[in-house]
């Protein structure tokens, strides 16, 4: 059967996150209706990051089987009419090898999360980004997120349904950076906790607004102890915004 | 009685428009509402654009008078909880003085319009740019913009509706950019005809379709004849974004 990575943009507000649940209205729940309608199988569309409710993705992947061989632009134009009016969009379908597997060949995943830092409710942006009314001081932020990069025991940032196998991931990116009202916080790293990003950037803009210091921040890390996170970040602010594969997991030849 | 000026974010997605009509959702409607829970007063606010239904701003501005002498901060803040929950925002309140007049005041005005070239469906920004998926090249689009800057007939681009004494008007900025999908194309002039930004977007488009060339649009701007206008572009991908004032208009001391 062929297998097709594709690249998937969503607007998370009204599903119950990416993962299948009855009677819950959820992306991957939408993606199989879609196949099911424009190749009439039963398809498990296998995602690289299980998205929560509320949670946005510009580029999430996911992988699927096909048992006719679609071109792959013949993919994308169907899905594009079959996910209507469902705010999820295929913006790319590519054949790759029957290895690759979306979630368990990623080698790297990379999130934004967007603030607002304004007192006026966000109009154009509602469900969009987190509002933060108080003042927050970007630049020490971006400082003491440097504390959290590179592998270590991130339990105080983690979920307490986690359900990853250890605690102990890498990071490789947290940059804060401030644009007028705007501030983005951008990270990188092989793999994610659940709710860790929320739960940094929660951490963070405790910083932010001067209630801990990058100290504070750290120790906090170092306690690892989930009693020690700040208030969770919401949904809203996140997105998945790519996905990297080794260049072996590439494009089949002809895909 | 004081006078405030205020500056306005809004989805335009709900509104039929800016400008009050009976019995239908408006964003003059649901501020002067907004004001009425507010002070208990009726009042009038007058805004710079009288945006179409569907369109969008990030920097509308008005102004209102008011019986009572409010700090500009609480005028802000009353609006934000009064304006729940329309996606209607007032980002800042000023005093100004009595002859300042938002619309008549006004020396110019931007407008930003937000296009993505691709061809699979908007998920987040469905209702916030139009999707165009046939290629488009900006760079050609940029070059015939600029056969439309300075002082022209614009009957070509004008609404047959249009109220203004004159089709004739100074067109001072029209930059067409590419990032990725996304094509911005900023415009800058002291007024705009009805309908005169969204006119000018579709006949870029054609122009960056490759099936005008910048000869053409030149043409059909110089025949000053609506039938030689393009398809106008949809509402949702424009954005008031900003009115400028002579700086003699700005605040009153202490406002």
């Amino acid at each position: 059967m062929p297998r097709y990575k594709l690249t998937i943009e969503y607007d998370g507000t009204p599903f119950c996150g990416w993962q299948v649940q009855a009677g819950q209205p959820t992306v991957q729940g939408v993606l199989a209706e879609a196949f099911a309608r424009f190749c009439g199988e039963e398809v498990t569309v296998s995602g690289a990051g299980r998205t929560d409710a509320g949670v946005h993705a510009t580029g999430q992947v996911a992988h699927v089987d096909l048992s006719r061989d679609w071109r792959p632009d013949q993919v994308r134009d169907a899905m594009t009419a079959q996910l209507r009016p469902h705010p999820v969009a295929v913006l790319a379908a590519e054949r790759v090898a029957a290895d690759f597997d979306a979630r368990f060949s990623a080698v790297k995943r990379h999130y934004l999360y967007r603030l607002v830092n304004r007192r006026p409710d966000l109009a154009l942006d509602r469900d969009r980004a987190w509002r933060v009314p108080k003042r927050l001081d970007a630049a020490r932020m971006h400082e003491a997120a440097q504390r959290l990069l590179g592998r270590h025991d991130f339990s105080t940032f983690r979920a307490a349904e986690c359900q990853a196998a250890s605690p102990v991931k890498t990071l490789d990116r947290l940059d804060v950076a401030r644009d007028g009202d705007a501030i983005r916080i951008t990270t990188s790293a092989r793999s994610f906790l659940h709710h860790q990003v929320r739960s940094i950037v929660g951490s963070l803009v405790r910083v932010g607004e001067g209630v801990w210091s990058p100290d504070d921040l750290e120790a906090a890390l170092k306690a690892a102890d989930r009693r020690r996170c700040g208030p969770m970040a919401p949904a809203c602010g996140l997105y998945l915004v790519g996905v990297d594969y080794r260049p072996d997991e590439a494009p089949a030849p002809g895909g």
